[in-house]
């Protein structure tokens, strides 16, 4: 069998989960270095560009050692502090596409995770958290040369509403055994992914604050919205993020349908009246669904290697 | 090979992870039935008795079948409510050695999951949350004939000061390279559990206020105490508790040294005050202590089948 | 702010991780119907077509819902058996396609796990199986209306070299430290995802046959290459399929570098030559690569929401 | 309130989970150094003794070192060599509290994970392996004083028989909803723990031999027994070893009931002959039991800090 067409396809390689804590004095520029503050990440570099000649000889001469990656990381912890996953990404992205010319782009990525100041005497201690535990923030920054792409998000942000949520209406086939309800608990781990338009990322961003205006707004939605599905949930959510926020140029949500099943108590002579229910794990619905401004053109490659979404 | 000596010693078994979701109406008792509260827990059953016919020869006529003990679970929920994870698991226990003569005790174990309200249009909404995911409260209740133990606790507490922890004097033999340190990241994720006395047990307990109360101790101290070694901050830790608390007979601590390496940056030429570190996931320390009233009698029975401390 | 603007995206629906375990009897066509064969998958069903009513009204009308899509995963089992993830996943796409004419498309995916019959008297037993753990095999089928798109695969596949793997060459900037090797231990754990041929997919195939055949081949080219970086080792093993496998046309991997540091021992005064490592955890390489015919044009759709793929 | 009397009580530290790869040469001893062996364990270590000063005052001079514990165990992997996790961890144990005379006891724990040859060119390889994924084995060995407990098990090892289990002739009450069943699927992921007799311990053994034997047998025993109840079948598997394997004083299995569901496929007007299940997550039934020979006095120091077990 002829094997001469065997070839390279769409590679990237890198550095993974880079643990990074930065402690930062003085975080509320109130003069009080005694003050700390504390950045907590975990990050991956990939590098994409011309490394054919390593997977296909083993020939090393450009390829940089993801040792090398991760030294880059710490490093510029350092020398450039964090500030947001954004910002940090991105300026690891110009270096390595600036100091590399077979570097053509590339793939960074993060979580975050965020701490609270322990309450002690009665005060927000100085130097010592208790991890949040609420939701990761998440971020890839992604570059096609000097195309720059930005995509916050956040995961593990379990939500429930324990009334105002229906479902019925649906169609029913051979294989429809479920009822109609007029009142479910509804509860889902919202997974989402925000990309940032090219015109917001150039013009710089405070992504801290644009994060907690997005979470809020996702939250708040879900709140208030009497749900009849929950993709009409997860619509409003992302409508009323890119209501509220111009910079954001579309948004996607992965839902996992986590039910709560109202445990049959009549066997027991009890009714149950929306009281008691039984959390399921496995199966569960997934609803994933991509909200945007009419007309925006798709941008594939701002959406590359992000796992978990349509 | 004689067989007939080959014996059922120690045993229990039941019904594992109810997840039991409890929704009540007026939590605040302001007498507005349209606010909602959560109750959310993860509820395991075993039975202790006389079961050898089963496991020699599968005859089940002493068997509570682990699905009626599912099932007691959901019930009690709705005719006796939650209340506290304590206080569920004693109903529990109460019934089964009550009901079946031939047990005669068991093991009742629950965590429960916190949830905050989503606050929408700036009030927190009325049955709208977000899981709180800080720490898992836990509890194991158990039985023996008449003699009830309770053991509180919670897991998955992440803390984390950025200063005032020291390690330095320790012994140095010839496998010994660590150097001595005066500031470094102190991180530890606590697991403990806390046994009330039998007094306070039997006198009734709020036990919800005495779980944030021992919470809140246990994070104070930590943060407050300028730490020497983990040993010496989880002991602190526990004897705030029994200072504060008077309920309590003994605590025990189980807590990882979550290891922060500060990164060397000198072969870039820069340097690192304190600043960049590396979060390690393994191996880490593990410190393990009891900390106990002077005279206080062993209690194993409180403590079997509590798995992770000393 | 106009609102008018905002429109849903791509989207897809359904029900994920429905755990499956079908018993055939016969599984050898000997005859023996008390001999037992088992297929264990864990099935996921999501649907691609015109929710959009769902999403911007919760006009459920056209939503077939995920207990539906659930209750025909079991249904047909029974229907149609398993046979093998492919067929299975297969046969749901065009019921679903074929059964409701607004839904165009959709995405069906599962894992199977393995189980060994149990060595008893000497002999396989009938109907006693253990999990054999090894690997996990995947496939996820994607239809956009009438077109077909498989790709099978495999996960958690850990493999280890103790020695044959080197690392030198690499260039070196400011923030390299890392030295050269010409031994060092290579270990991964193997992800793949191979895509069927047009062609092959409409002529029938053998799929499990051809799985084992992938999977050997993997883990043989591996094996047998020197390699000087893991890139080069991914790449000889999606050569090999490609070589062998007429019926593949493209192989995606993703491996990460689980690294195995030689420990230093020689404070103690102790060589160490390649014989103790410390297997880490975080941070890890991750080296991830197409391999293709040449001339193979992309196929988006067939690559569609498989996570972890360059 | 008075606090002079809060005192330290039971405690232990060291360093957990670190993971150690030992290769070695001609592991056949047929005189081929190029033929790799692989042994692959996460150990922990921890020390029992005087450490009160460290708790209450911060002073480390009799703390060794979680670090110092943790180069130990590289340091005499190279050493002594590793052989078996239980001759392993009595080396690490002897060497602690023969060299700290304030350290009088401690425990030692090891898992241990099992590699395969790859099979290459028709031939197991020299130096490639995969890993097996059958089941972890453990060890936990622990001292007190001069005193040595050895205990072995095994973890993760799922089985399951398609046919030959029962289930009825249990209590009905008011909560009992479950029938009976005279056939059904019996699946479970077997922990088990084994204590070997301290004379056999002293005589010196054979643990790898012993290993697979206890291995098997348990595997044996679940695959023979007709089961009327999974208590019944794990007292089976207890008792062939004890039957079968002398050096084995008492032996703890906790073992999960995995349910697996028949499906209900009336409702799409299909029977449904234990052909088609569903497999749940939770809850699900929990077993624990000991098995011992009669007049075995209990040894709650081998046990003790061991999770899991009645």
């Amino acid at each position: 069998m002829a094997t001469g067409d065997i070839v390279l396809g769409p590679n990237q390689y890198g550095k993974a989960e880079c643990r990074l804590v930065r402690i930062t004095r003085d975080p509320d520029a109130a003069g009080d270095a005694t003050r700390h503050g504390i950045e907590d990440l975990n990050v991956t570099s990939q590098l994409r560009g011309d490394f054919e000649a390593c997977h296909t000889e083993g020939d090393n001469s450009q390829v940089v050692a993801t040792d090398t990656q991760k030294n880059t990381v710490y490093a510029f912890a350092k020398e450039h502090g964090v500030h947001s996953p954004e910002q940090f990404l991105t300026t690891l992205g110009e270096h390595f596409v600036g100091e590399f010319p077979w570097v053509h782009g590339g793939r960074w990525e993060a979580e975050q995770y965020t701490w609270d100041r322990i309450v002690a005497d009665g005060d927000p201690h100085d130097h010592a958290f208790v991890r949040a535990g609420r939701e990761t923030r998440t971020c890839v920054v992604q570059r096609d040369g000097d195309e720059l792409f930005v995509v916050s998000g956040l995961k593990d942000c379990t939500v429930l509403k324990s009334t105002g949520s229906e479902f019925h209406g649906f169609p029913r086939d051979r294989y429809t055994t479920l009822g109609d309800t007029t009142d479910r608990i509804l509860a889902t781990s919202v997974s989402a992914a925000w990309r940032y338009t090219p015109a917001a990322v150039a013009s710089g961003l405070d992504y801290n604050a644009l994060y907690a205006d997005v979470r809020d707004l996702l939250l708040e939605a879900f709140a208030q919205l009497h749900s009849l599905a929950l993709q009409q949930s997860i619509f409003a959510m992302g409508k009323a993020v890119l209501e509220q926020v111009e910079e954001v140029a579309e948004i996607k949500l992965s839902c996992p349908n986590k039910h709560h099943f109202l445990v049959d108590l009549a066997p027991f002579g009890l009714d149950n009246d929306h009281e008691v229910f039984f959390a399921a794990d496995r199966p569960y619905g997934l609803i994933q669904a991509t909200v945007q401004r009419e007309g925006t053109p798709a941008e594939p490659r701002a959406w590359a290697s992000i796992p978990g979404f349509a």
